[in-house]
């Protein structure tokens, strides 16, 4: 692991790191911040999936997660959307190949060789955190995300129940088998069977396996990509199908942008802080 | 006035507006921030001054600022950092020209024609303002910024005794007539005079003119401009000369970014409002 950038913020410390990453077979990377808090105590641990085209910066830099997980004392998780490099497959679209890894596995040339986001954020990157960061309380673990990174917090969490004690997302995916982005994405990624989409399909995944923890989501009534793209209702009745307990916003004029995200981001730190301190 | 870009936050407006600028000859570009509480009443105003290379986005997307701004009821201005365009005068250092107009009137050529953001940011933007936002309270306003905008910041306010209700400034140019960067801009746009750049230095002016408004300051102990352009214990030193009330926090492993400036930004606006508060 190597560092590659480190800045104090809010008493705490911001750190970017390089590694090599033996599921994506190349250098990955992403940030962490740790609370002041850690220093003397293990501190609850937020993961954030970020959107497309985004990487670990987009966070940091604009949400204000960094003073809420300092006001809290949580360590924040920020990895990249996708592997990154000369050597891996992209596409030209921002939709597609770097930047936009879904947090699934490839299974389809020419992405199966790096694409494994899931198996990376799932498995590969706890354990490093795991090894590295002593304080990091692997025991309280929350995700949340935005949009493609929703839809990624969302269904990590529906694949892996018990591992995340808190959830929730901001204008996610939670149809990608219906909506164009994830159309383009899952055949790509895992091929033309509608089927194994279904698995990666946060609608099809909370209909057939509901979660015991509640989830929150927030939405802007403003976001362009709300009717095409997000479908945020289609949430609400696959959870009213399941019988998974789920709280969703609708914000009146809010976009899709960082702003909306930083405007809401302090009720769901509330909202993990409910399930993971104590 | 011709709106680019609108967008909800907290509760608030952020909106992007372009005009053209009497005093400097071109169109420019700055961003308001309106908080909810403007809707029924007259709000202070915040003049924020940005550092070498920034425009509007840099502190409305980094600092947490609207949400401070949204919490205490106050509008914020985030002016541009110089005249731009294709027909505007430029330089290839990133600390001249375009980016980098100091907050001072350029008599020099090339600059002359356009730099002129001391009477854009203490006339002709004031007078906008007043004209196209009702409940913007001019009566009281303060005044803040970030190193080159720092420099704006206190000079501004020093040389306009009642003007600014409050001041603050972090990791600012104080002493610009005797640091690399106040050289090379100064000589550039006012000429080889140096008696001229004590005008415009915040040091002298506060030994010859201080202020009966106290003056906070932070400055990060990590900051890479801290020895060679920042100098903050010379201002420390023009304070004591002047009999200038100053507050001045050395905060130890902060650098120069807006990480530094978002962590202390809360304290800057409870400051403000001991001052703009009824």
């Amino acid at each position: 692991m190597e560092l590659v950038e480190q800045k104090k913020a809010f008493g705490g410390m911001l750190e970017v790191f390089d590694h090599q990453s033996e599921t994506c077979h190349c250098v990955m990377r992403f940030a962490v911040f740790t609370p002041q808090q850690a220093k003397t105590s293990k501190v609850p641990v937020i993961w954030y999936l970020s959107g497309l085209t985004c990487n670990w910066s987009n966070v940091m830099e604009k949400s204000g997660i960094m003073r809420l997980a300092a006001e809290h004392g949580f360590m924040v998780i920020a990895p990249d959307t996708s592997p990154r490099g000369d050597d891996v497959a992209n596409d030209d679209g921002y939709d597609l190949g770097q930047g936009a890894g879904f947090y699934i596995n490839a299974t389809q040339a020419p992405w199966a060789k790096h694409f494994h986001m899931e198996t990376y954020i799932a498995e590969e990157l706890p354990a490093l955190i795991k090894k590295e960061f002593a304080n990091a309380d692997l025991e309280r673990q929350g995700i949340t995300g935005h949009s493609m990174g929703g839809h990624g917090a969302l269904t990590l969490h529906l694949k892996n129940p018990g591992r995340y004690k808190s959830v929730s997302a901001f204008a996610p995916i939670v149809a990608p088998s219906k909506v164009p982005w994830g159309e383009k994405a899952f055949s790509a990624y895992i091929g033309e069977d509608r089927t194994d989409w279904l698995k990666h399909d946060a609608c099809a995944l909370v209909t057939a396996t509901p979660s015991d923890v509640p989830i929150l989501i927030d939405q802007g009534t403003a976001d362009n990509f709300l009717e095409e793209q997000l479908q945020t209702h289609l949430f609400d009745e696959a959870c009213d199908a399941g019988g998974q307990k789920v709280e969703i916003n609708m914000r009146e004029g809010y976009d899709h942008s960082y702003y909306f995200i930083a405007t809401f981001l302090p009720d769901h730190f509330e909202w993990h802080a409910k399930a993971l301190k104590d």
